[in-house]
């Protein structure tokens, strides 16, 4: 591609200067107390990703004659939210190709940013091949998701940013999917202040940037599986694995739990909701990924559009690894008052009660007993031993 | 008390300048289309709620003699870890009364920011009576979580900030608890800027001052009960109240399904996790509470602080509220196979199974029946429907 130059980014600050928000760099002490550790809350950006950047940018370069003619991408997630909304913006048409099982608030936010909407029957291969079919058909401009330099660009701002409201920063860490995004931030800290390290986090179930860095020449993964569903990208772009290779101090790649445990950390101590690609900078500075040891460090939380159920899901699961929430199972003779007595123990202990599933026939306990389940809201592990011991105490047998 | 002079609201501006986070005023472009919402986002303050501000601003006002003995409160909520931090970073020591039962992570925020905590056997009324005589006996001094012209002066920072950052504002929407909030940032705005609307918010659980301004004197209410626990205060202060009937255009109340929905609004829309508390001014805009249509309106979003168990309350009951979430009941003849053809046809619907529970004695099914209760994942409220369709076509009888 054409070389990008710092000139670009400058410009693209100042054509975003009144559309992107200038989301704050907040300070959250308890990520790692090893490290100063602030958050560029991107997730608070307008359509909940940075996304918007990018797209807004490329769609404000095009020419009046490919403006008429509008523009085309094709996303199931924030991109496509980044697209509708620069579009509409910039006061020209968007059509946007979704795989027909996308989520129907994804399609409808999509449309809700005044984009019109074709639902693909199929994958997203399926969609994208619809895509640049219409776009031959129609001479749409096509919006790239992250291989382009405009749209680099955009991303870029971030970058500079970073260094504004933040001029001692030591490190940042930035979520890498198809790299767009840390090619922007990279190009601009290198180029402004070459001291600053750049880190960049991949989840280990779609670790494409890591693997081709790692080979030296783009790597297609056939399989991607993460939570982190908006960095699950099968192969980086010609461009954004060149820049990530000059400008990148190092990537590194977090799992699931942890990326999941950074999430409920940004709930509880941050206050703030990520999805499971704008929490992985967060998860490798909480885990000790990266070397940032008692660096001034910002992670960048790229963005917050998790489904809500995949949220309860994540919270659930960090209620039961925190001893918050833990279900008993405990064998019973079965006669009458022997429920009303576990009940009367766990409400002495201050457990409470959320749900009961009372079963007689098991084939694990005795032929004239049966077992009961007993869900529970717990203040802590010690909480949970606690109310086992008194459980024990009073002459019942807890089978976990 | 003495007439508090803005003067000394830019003075605590002062004070609290490299102390308290401008938090940043977020646009919520959703939350009512008839107005212009936007949020005061102080969830994101330092502790996670205003209260550092009344806390650090009464504290560095102390007298040296006063410092050196130490600050003294009682509070299970924000206003612990507000006092907590704020006589940290004056360098002097603070004693915290707290109930014996108030939640593990309370205790330790509390003690993370540095204050010695002392809990109390019994409830918050036994423990405010511990902290007046530990205050009598070791001659520590109060702090009051809202009924002092210092705290308050503190907390009306807030409305000088909210003027500054959006000098075009016509509305503000404040929580209302112990009421120094409201009245701190109703002084400053009403004196600076009387044409700017101020409205104030309670549970309909707790309406305590809302009472009272409708009676025209001090009531005490002997039960509150709300999920916005940070406001559930029996009576308001004595000068808080006359702030509020001087300085604030009206009190209105929202329930806490008004409250749960506003929380849930927050996190899809918003990505911002906040407390029952932090979210009633949200809530208020959101159903119409208040005459706001048509202006530039700033809701307070007061605090972040909701404990993780009943943020996944909120979020479930939210996700059944939306159809995204169901949980089908079907009567099955007591025969191999039934289970795999029920689970096969939600399969081929889209639905997503959490969790079974199949019941072989139910006094509701056939003698050779059974039930089957199927949780499950699913897009909207059309989404169950299609899938009652699907079921009731293969032959299965749904009971709900």
């Amino acid at each position: 591609m054409e070389k990008l130059e710092i000139s670009e980014i400058f410009n693209a600050a100042a054509v975003l200067k009144n559309v992107a928000r200038k989301t704050a760099i907040i300070p959250a002490p308890k990520i790692n107390p090893e490290s100063e550790i602030f958050l560029k809350t991107e997730n608070l950006q307008l359509t909940g990703s940075f996304k918007l950047r990018g797209a807004y940018y490329k769609i404000s370069q095009l020419t009046d004659e490919e403006k008429s003619r509008g523009v085309i991408a094709c996303s199931a997630g924030n991109h496509a939210q980044g697209v509708a909304l620069g579009a509409t913006h910039n006061g020209i048409k968007s059509l946007i190709c979704l795989p027909a099982g996308a989520p129907i608030s994804k399609v409808e936010a999509t449309k809700g940013y005044g984009a019109e909407v074709c639902l693909v029957p199929g994958v997203y291969d399926d969609a994208y091949a619809k895509a640049l079919e219409l776009q031959k058909e129609f001479g749409y401009s096509f919006v790239h998701p992250f291989d382009d330099p405009k749209v680099i660009a955009g991303q870029g701002t971030i970058g500079l940013e970073i260094l504004e409201q933040m001029p001692d920063v030591q490190a940042v860490i930035v979520p890498i999917g198809g790299g767009g995004l840390i090619s922007g931030v990279a190009f601009a800290i290198k180029t402004l202040r070459p001291d600053v390290k750049v880190y960049g986090v991949q989840s280990m179930g779609a670790p494409s940037m890591a693997a081709s860095l790692k080979e030296g020449k783009l790597c297609h993964l056939n399989d991607v599986s993460t939570i982190a569903d908006g960095i699950a990208v099968k192969e980086p772009g010609v461009n954004t694995f060149e820049m990530c290779n000059e400008y990148v101090d190092e990537v590194v790649t977090v799992s699931d739990d942890e990326i999941a445990a950074a999430i409920l950390a940004l709930i509880e101590q941050q206050k703030l909701v990520a999805e499971g690609a704008g929490a992985v900078a967060v998860a490798a500075a909480m885990f000790n990924k990266v070397p940032v040891k008692g660096l001034k460090t910002v992670c960048l939380v790229s963005g917050g559009n998790i489904d809500v159920n995949t949220l309860s899901r994540v919270i659930t699961r960090g209620l039961n690894k925190s001893g918050r929430n833990y279900t008993f199972i405990i064998d019973l003779p079965d006669k009458p008052g022997q429920l009303s007595g576990v009940c009367s123990v766990i409400g002495a202990s201050g457990g409470n009660i959320l749900s009961v599933t009372h079963e007689r026939i098991n084939s694990s306990s005795a032929i004239n007993g049966c077992t009961i389940r007993l869900e529970l809201e717990t203040r802590d592990n010690n909480h949970i031993d606690e109310i086992r011991k008194a459980l024990g105490e009073a002459g019942y047998k807890v089978l976990n």
